[in-house]
């Protein structure tokens, strides 16, 4: 089958053997693969991965033990655990020290005509959640997940920082909540995206920063980070969704002297983005930028690249 | 009368006015003052204070608008609060963006024979709590502060890093929830002073850190901060009580990754404190190190800098 693989140096479509799923997995016909900022990091070498890209995926099930899965279109948590180590058994296999994650540590990824995942992880989707849409559940869950570690009330006053995909997805998602959020961008294009929705925005200016009782970081900027610490009230909540190349200097007495608590958010809950999704409550379209074949994957990544680019879709 | 006075270049003994209470303040007598390590920090140019030094003391009322506080023992909290600003309306007061703080930020402090304090601020002392005892409220309450901010069960694993009067402080308030506690230290004499209370301790050893769902770190250290990331497990909480001078490299991708939460920590209630000193549930005497007069705060403060030293009280 046609794949995108990167070998560590480079990335070029390969021809592979169609994958075999192992005992309690699946086999998915990919139909389309979103290509995410973590994509672009691997190309710089973050997470030292080889193998096949690509995370954010819809398609249907082609091979399965469980006979009602196959011929379902489904989504794919990314995170497939052990089952047996102490995080798994606590609770919190998201985080299972003997993980892989597809596209991203030891298991091959989406971008590729299969993939396999265990079946727990499949999550059917809605007839009413297109394709375009299904294939930011993967993001928007990330999205969702500030909601499961900090409690956003009707009143808060929160600030999404950074205007990216990330960005636009958390921003529609705290929306959600009723509270005052403020979108801090660059960009005027994609901050009207919020606009055209009546969520409110501000291009970035340091000597106009508001006040905020949640601040969420989303640039993927060191700068940002030292944004959302002057923005956030004392007593306050500073979300992490992004990760930054290397250490930040970072001023850690401020956290203690104003009692800022920092909170780093990653991987969330399929089900509540597919809810979301079905409802209408977000639109992701606008996001899409591009649309290319599996064959022209390396333009796709290029394009990706560029700035100013939202979301790059591959039809696999 | 007699008070220890910071210019902002030394420290002296210096005989100024016996101050006169503003309205609803009251004039306290003081007994007993502790020495703090932000006493020290301040010493070297922490907070730009300059006047009369010292937050942590014990005395009687000896003028008062609320005639019923004159002649009690009490102790009091050290925060300041305008009572009208952002953070005082909405229950930060601790906070408050123009408050003063006694002996630290804009307010004279405790080592004197007299200080005034808003009445509101005092705690009168119950008779079975004696001053040496009294004395440590103040940063017994910041250990109390944890368990405002932080839920820790009876059975999660606590680390307690660092073993000077903070640490001490803490890890005796942590053990009352029942949770698996382990304090790491450098000193042996004074991890025996919790050891000899059943609290779990051990020597600092880097090849040898535990795992732990809660770790304070108190060690007022950066590398605090870096070991305190090594022990704290995926989900966890990192709980900051001292503050460092300058930033600090930081791997805040780390915290995303493997969603940590960190919680900068400060002051805390003074209620709670005493409460635990009544019921004899925290011994504070072990961590007497020497007494000085009042003249001779000086040599107070050099035997406070010396390593080893824990706390020197100056009796006023």
């Amino acid at each position: 089958m046609l794949s995108v693989v990167y070998n560590g140096a480079s990335l070029r479509p390969v021809c592979r053997p169609e994958p075999v799923p192992g005992p309690g997995e699946a086999r998915v016909r990919t139909t389309l693969v979103g290509i995410c900022n973590t994509d672009l990091e691997i190309l710089r070498g973050y997470a030292a991965f080889s193998g096949i890209l690509g995370h954010e995926f819809v398609g249907i099930v082609d091979r399965a033990e469980d006979a009602a899965l196959i011929g379902r279109r489904v989504v794919g948590e990314i995170n497939l655990s052990c089952g047996e180590c102490e995080m798994c058994t606590g609770d919190l296999r998201e985080h299972c020290v003997r993980r892989q994650v597809l596209g991203i540590r030891g298991r091959d990824g989406a971008l590729a005509e299969y993939l396999c995942l265990p079946e727990r992880n499949l999550h059917p989707v809605p007839d009413r959640v297109p394709d375009d849409a299904a294939v930011f559940v993967e993001p928007l869950a990330a999205a969702c997940r500030i909601l499961e570690q900090v409690h956003i009330r009707p009143d808060s006053r929160v600030v999404v920082l950074g205007d990216g995909k990330l960005g636009l997805l958390v921003a529609q998602v705290l929306a959600l909540t009723g509270s005052r959020l403020t979108v801090i961008g660059h960009h005027p294009d994609k901050l009207a995206i919020l606009a055209g929705r009546g969520i409110a925005t501000r291009r970035e200016d340091p000597d106009q920063y508001p006040s905020a009782d949640v601040v969420v970081e989303c640039t993927g900027r060191p700068e940002g980070y030292h944004a959302a610490l002057q923005i956030v009230r004392p007593g306050g909540t500073l979300v992490l969704k992004s990760t930054y190349h290397g250490h930040v200097q970072a001023d850690l007495s401020r956290l203690v002297v104003d009692e800022i608590s920092v909170v780093g958010s990653r991987c969330g809950p399929f089900a509540a983005a597919l809810r979301l999704l079905e409802l209408g409550l977000v639109d992701v379209v606008p996001l899409i930028t591009a649309r290319y074949r599996l064959a022209d994957a390396l333009a796709a990544f290029e394009h990706a690249a560029r700035p100013g680019a939202l979301k790059i879709l591959v039809q696999t």
